[in-house]
């Protein structure tokens, strides 16, 4: 796999006034890019601001990661907004990410979605084709980061974006090649180093590995890690020295 | 005065919900210019959306009116943010307002600050020069349209913001070319003609009437009408048409 | 009917900073309950201790209408909360309202959900019974208006609070005797004679009248107005005059 | 000082969603008061209730903290609002709590006020007036906990409260008897075991020590200990244990 790159990206930027997610600064010397949270589930403008411009002395790559607006939820919580309603909610969050990225001396290279919003665009067409809508309107030239195998991937194409697909370095996935329900066994991998073997597999085959076995096949450029915890934090740390051992090369997006 | 053009501006878009403030649509069809609330005092992103595309139809150009983080005082309240916070939730609402302009298949061409933090900036130095920096980092092809005489003029050029000044058609100045206090006699004009006289005496004469008779030299690039009101709006068509009768030609901030 | 009392209700409040929703003044002049905003869709503090103190001297008796925290959306999206996340957001918004009638010299004396909340509580147990926890933990002595007919009723008994029901002026019944959706023909009545003739038949045949001709039992303590536009009030106005004429007593709920 | 009993508060549920300052649990073990976040400037209605009921389980009493509405600043930005802006927004804030304490199984006995709200009411007569009437006028039973010898104390008596005096186990006073800035030297101890030494001091000569070593005399019912660190948490277990040790008796105000 020596020829390969490989991105690596986590949920960052994810505090609140004085409320702080995770240990960014940890993540920043782990991740090759960051989705920076933009207001409306979590992060404010200083939060924004610190995290971009600690990220381009990094050199870690950022994108926008617009929620629903439900900062109490942290876009957990699956909103009730119409399709035309997500459009703009999320070309407001993408602009402003835009604008505090150039403010902090960076510049945003994708979107990915957040929370419930995210998890809604894995399976719900139209929720989808909102999210591209509004980031090809937005600017064209952003590339959208879809969940492997979701529908977002499809509408982002349609519309014109260029589209790069994920996996979940600890979420298992189901025989449909979907992310197991987190109430499920087998939903979230806890190992380190099972996780990356896993990682790198997937990676090496370019599909999903799901819970009964099979292979769904998958173009493979980014991983999804997690930073919200010290464990987490390991996590990744192992999974990074894991696919920089096995000859990938780590690399942003492009 | 048959070569001169003049632009006229209006704050609109100053909604939130179910809620609306004044009469957008009348106002389209008088002002050259929209200031466009960005969501912190006033707007959400369907309204914003909303005003953008009408303006758009229009042929009216947008800016965006950033204020304080306070619906709840409709960003009249002097909030107690630093200069660096100020940047920052300058920016973000610049950006916000960029997108969903280009969403709504239109663009920002300029920036206004809004309520005390418009209020702040005619006179502090530090709240200007924020504003200025915010401006010219998010994109320093954006004109900034300044309170004429205000120190918001020097320090938007001092960044290399291009910058235009307006004057107010209903608003008293004071000797020292300040807007007068809402509370003092004479602040406030309220006959559309003598209104429309004054504004074409200071075009004319390119500078401010004070109340004591005095002219302030300046230039005059805009005049700020208010639509919130039925009567603003009269008094609004009533300006716009004697600027028209005396030659003046209706354009927006290039 | 000359023995009977009844009640008139409608929601006031509803603005929020410097927007209204409606002219409160003139429908303290015409109803006997006004259901106040609790600052989650719509009120604020100020506005809730304006509105308690008008009520107080105008001798309209105030109920608290607490409302999903949305107030972009004005409570009318139905909002994703659990039976327990709804019974801590109504408590919250009882005790906000029962201290600003206290501080405004008045007393709450009944609770009316407002918006999605409303009308989830007509047919949703689980929501409905939320809601009835919430206000008998607050306070056992508080009355329960409910939508006449509404799983409302029985969820607020069982708890063991008082209710009483309440009729909608001019909205159509389906056959079940529920509320018409709004998007259907004959939801809507807009004549004001006619939506009081209704209205007098509905509280004289203690039923209510359902668009097949139907009546169903239930009694009627109360009949809601809507006072959010200048025709609202002028039905609102009508319907008492009626109600008046004919013999009833118009007294708050008790 | 065997027969004396004193009160340990510290400001607990100042979590927001998935956020959360401090280790409650920890310190409800330690104080025998609570001050528990209203919603405004942290708390909302499900960390409250859960806060609310936690100190019901511990015996640990329980006090309204209302701040300024300004999460994004956690209540210590010094908000431009009028005597009677905060009148309402306390009124509020006092009322949720109650009405989420009974939902909890527990009862408010006292009010303190939070952040910026609390420091201006150490010296500006009108905010401390403010806060006095609006405890007063939603429970006259209500203690106001305030600063000892700042001006809330004389405000709360003058409307009729009961009032009992905080002094501030790791915080420096000025020879004026007022809390020294933070940016100055001897304004934070940090040594557990001297801390303790202090407040045992001045709790038994009644009086506040100040940097200069003058004793400025004041009658001392309760000590407030920060709980938002780890230290602090180890901080306040020294303090009570020096308490208990030295003979007080450890009891929430009454």
């Amino acid at each position: 796999m020596n020829s390969r790159t490989i991105d690596l990206n986590a949920d960052l930027g994810e505090g609140y006034g004085p409320y702080r997610m995770g240990d960014d600064a940890a993540m920043l010397e782990v991740v090759t890019s960051a989705n920076v949270a933009c207001g409306f589930h979590a992060g404010d403008p200083d939060i924004m601001a610190a995290t971009f411009t600690l990220a381009a002395q990094r050199s870690v790559a950022v994108g926008a990661h617009p929620g629903y607006p439900d900062l109490w939820g942290f876009g957990r919580r699956r909103m009730p907004y119409s399709p035309k309603e997500i459009e703009r909610l999320v070309a407001y969050q993408v602009g402003a990410a835009q604008a505090l990225a150039a403010y902090s001396g960076h510049r945003v290279t994708y979107v990915k979605a957040h929370g419930a919003l995210g998890n809604l665009s894995e399976t719900n067409t139209e929720v989808a084709r909102a999210i591209a809508r509004a980031v090809r309107a937005v600017d064209r030239t952003l590339i959208y980061l879809a969940i492997a195998r979701s529908v977002m991937v499809k509408e982002a194409q349609e519309v014109g974006l260029q589209t790069r697909a994920e996996i979940f370095a600890d979420r298992g996935y189901s025989p449909e090649g979907r992310l197991l329900d987190r109430s499920l066994p087998g939903s979230l991998l806890t190992d380190p180093e099972a996780a990356a073997q896993r990682v790198l597999e997937m990676i090496r085959r370019q599909g999903l590995l799901t819970t009964d076995g099979t292979l769904l096949a998958t173009p493979i450029d980014s991983v999804c890690v997690h930073g919200d915890s010290p464990h987490a934090v390991a996590m990744a740390r192992t999974l990074r020295k894991r696919l920089e051992h096995a000859g990938l090369t780590l690399a942003a997006l492009s």
